[in-house]
């Protein structure tokens, strides 16, 4: 089914009416030129995926009625990003695009000692999270967290809970590939990724401290961003 | 050691005096400041690393003396991968730099029968791939072929002498996912992706018709530059 599929994260009951935001309206009525009778899905990010009907097709209060829900069941496993906020903000935005089409379950910006700048907009943010949801056609949104400083995630119930917990980074240490240390029978992974000039050695120690692996993403030297998604991809595609 | 170092394509013996290109004598002499005496890197991308000294500083025409070469041999296993071009230039962009700081060999841009634009420009890609080589420390340049029509690709050499080929397509058939595919022993990989609008039926055949193991790269929709980077971090990274 390839009805026209917008966001809407708030619940929505069978037979229930549901006025749509200003936006959603204009992009049905007037660009799309849609009217009373016809059907599109409205998903919440949550797994709820509603097929509705136009009931009012006005082009600021678009009202639609709810005909039917489907729902799809969390990712079995939870994939946690929690990466450094970058001087570039352009390739931060980058990655989280990327890495919600990979399928992760969150993401945790972090302020560690070498962060360069903490350009961070929620708002913003979060509508890229939603595009890159909708364009992958998936029903569940990343949770985009607050920025932490570093020490801070250690205490995050998230990072607690987390089955297994690594720590990307450059340092001369002993430390395992990725690819191998990933265990696909365990439920959650949370994988820590430092700014552009890496993590300083009390970073990594104290994560050392805390249980986590330190690993490797392969030979070469990548940039954060680039690190983000092959730990995405390492992480999530099986 | 973190001397400044710089793209140099052109041969070069212990104890030649070279004469750099323009925009290098400017950034080592007005940006940089440097001067008689003092030591850089020149790299050539095909895995030679010279130390040099400055012999005459001139901001146009800076000529050093090679004091002497190191070379790293090739990556053990050749990653080629062979993408449509995008009607989003920086999309594509974003891919190649992203492709070459993981460590592919080659890059193959497609003409697909859904290939929207056949947007590429020769200098601006390789200047992007240089940067992206230089930034992640490696020594050898991949190398970017000139756009081919998707038929004419199954009568490269390099095609024929992959020892895997993959091809990841959307369409509803029997596929085995690539991480699990991809043997790290074989010296050599290829993989092909599509346009954003995917590869046809016919050209799917084509390439089963020449051998290619039909691939996924997991359970979610991606873009096609998103595609290429998972694709790469599956074959290269282990």
């Amino acid at each position: 089914m390839s009805l026209p599929i917008f966001f809407y994260p708030e619940p929505a009951s069978v037979n229930e009416l549901v006025q749509l935001p200003e936006e959603t309206s204009k992009h049905i009525v007037q660009v799309l030129r849609m009217d009373a009778g016809e059907h599109l899905q409205l998903a919440d990010g949550k797994g709820n995926q509603h097929l509705v009907i136009i009931a009012e097709p006005h082009k600021k209060k678009c009202i639609v009625k709810v005909l039917s829900t489907t729902t799809v069941p969390a990712p079995a496993r939870k994939i946690s990003i929690a990466i450094s906020l970058l001087k570039n903000a352009s390739r931060f935005e980058w990655f989280m695009e990327k890495a919600t089409e990979i399928g992760v379950s969150a993401i945790i910006p972090l302020i560690c000692d070498r962060t360069e700048k903490q350009h961070f907009k929620k708002e913003r943010f979060e509508n890229i999270l939603v595009s890159a949801m909708m364009q992958s056609q998936q029903g569940w949104l990343p949770v985009l967290h607050q920025p932490l400083q570093y020490e801070q995630l250690f205490r995050m119930e998230d990072t607690i809970l987390a089955k297994q917990k690594f720590i990307a980074h450059c340092e001369e240490n002993r430390k395992e590939s990725l690819r191998s240390a990933v265990d696909f029978h365990q439920s959650s992974q949370l994988i820590l990724i430092g700014p552009e000039g890496d993590f300083t050695p009390l970073e990594i120690k104290l994560a050392l401290d805390h249980h986590f692996t330190p690993v490797t993403l392969g030979d070469t030297r990548l940039r954060a961003e680039t690190a983000g998604v092959v730990a995405a991809t390492l992480l999530c595609i099986h």
